[in-house]
């Protein structure tokens, strides 16, 4: 197999065979395939299109690139919730205490703020001597005796994206839906989890501002995490305004204690619900 | 100007004024554009295309990334013949001499054999003692002498488009119209010409095999070169067979000698003929 003819079949419009999608990648991860061919081959599958096995395919490459974190030992099942961003959404902050004391784990790995969007680690380290920088076994353990564990990426997760979300970001190749799926999914599926509950935001806030496009990308992700054994939903909501009344980072955990303590905006509170109760739902404490 | 908005526009399918392509293409020569970013944009523009006036801006750009020999000293009009290159296809080696020996100036800098097809300079060098690495001053004295000059390409000709091809070769973006022409049409064009003939051929034997191909390269070549201020005309040939009977250097260098006696097969003496034909005319030697 030789990178120059993948890329070739890619900017005909042909779909890769999953060997084929490997080879690129760990090729690319190990320093073998250089970043012009990798460049190349972006923007071919940017405008020609992932298909859904592709993707799928991406994704089992990018996750296997990288530890994939084992709660084995843990009886209950490991759920978690990602968003795909906008103002004010904190929900993360507020589901994981109320999932973990409704039995399930939840294993988060958050991001920081990507565009206007602030991020779940942000928000959690305004909160003065919260650590997110914990190693994968203190991830665990912690998970262990809380029920929940929040943290940052490690370099150990998924490798293969992170070189390749670098190289996306300077070669105007971020926004393609089989990209995205691939790069989001494989981050979250190495947390070791059952199911995910996905909340993909549309509205003038949100990283996809078009419904139609959002409704494509919630599709992707859940036939990826299906093909890869997952329970996976996922919900379109509302980004056209700000979620909550609060934005900021500290500001958006005291709204997040408001809502745990049953008060709180009321389109938060109903949204932290409707996810909080999929995810029961598909860790099954129904 | 930023490179990675540049790539985006492309992706989009949006047309580059000429700064832009200029920033790209000297940028990228220079050194401050890398090699990835440089591939993502060749694969935007292969797959979205490259108008006419992007592609003469490309050439514009490559042509003055090196020298342009001036023969300005020479009173006649000079004229080249470019051929995309078939088996057999040996009329340089015919043409240098008539139309030298008609009053014009030839200068001609030649290629390899590129795929299945011989070089001009491979079959020159089957002579013994034939030098084609001559520096481009001896190229202009040797022209000055003969009325004709044959060599090799130097590393002060287009060094953009060597840089360029090199990469093309590694992520499969060579068979572009646009990029194609650009790479022809900046090194011809180095040559000091005033006038040039296009042979582009059609048939199995080809690089372009359909006939539609071949009709828009020949177009935007014709565009291209007139844009740039030079008399330009195609000639669209039959490459379905070999052209003559003779193939191999220095068979090929036998039979134009036939050819210049008066001699030799049909098919390769009327090519002569018509092509040195249009090269007086365009020398306004007629």
């Amino acid at each position: 197999m030789r990178a120059v003819d993948l890329i070739r079949k890619k900017r005909d419009s042909g779909e890769h065979s999953r060997e084929e999608i490997a080879y690129l990648i760990t090729g690319y991860t190990k320093g073998d395939i250089p970043d012009y061919q990798m460049a190349a081959w972006l923007m071919a599958a940017w405008i020609r299109g992932l298909s859904r096995a592709e993707t799928a395919a991406l994704t089992e490459t990018m996750l296997h690139s990288g530890e994939v974190v084992d709660h084995s030992d843990l009886p209950m099942k490991k759920v978690d919730k990602h968003s795909t961003g906008g103002i004010g959404d904190k929900t993360s902050l507020i589901l994981a205490p109320i999932v973990a004391a409704g039995g399930l784990a939840v294993p988060m790995i958050s991001g920081r703020g990507l565009g206007h969007t602030g991020g779940t680690l942000d928000k959690l380290e305004s909160i003065p001597g919260f650590n997110t920088a914990l190693s994968l076994d203190d991830f665990h353990r912690v998970l262990k005796e809380c029920g929940m564990s929040l943290i940052g990426q490690t370099s150990e997760i998924a490798p293969a994206d992170k070189k390749i979300y670098a190289l996306r970001d300077v070669t105007s190749t971020v926004e393609s839906i089989g990209l995205i799926c691939a790069s989001i999914m494989s981050k979250k599926l190495a947390e070791g989890i059952d199911a995910l509950v996905l909340d993909v935001k549309t509205g003038s806030g949100a990283f996809m501002a078009k419904e139609e496009d959002a409704i494509r990308l919630a599709e992707i992700m859940v036939d990826t995490a299906r093909r890869m054994g997952k329970k996976c939903v996922a919900l379109l909501t509302d980004m056209d305004q700000p979620l909550g009344r609060m934005a900021g980072h500290s500001n958006e955990v005291l709204e997040s204690l408001d809502v745990l303590k049953g008060a709180g905006p009321a389109d938060l509170r109903d949204l932290s619900i409707e996810l909080s109760a999929w995810m029961f739902f598909l860790g099954e404490r129904t």
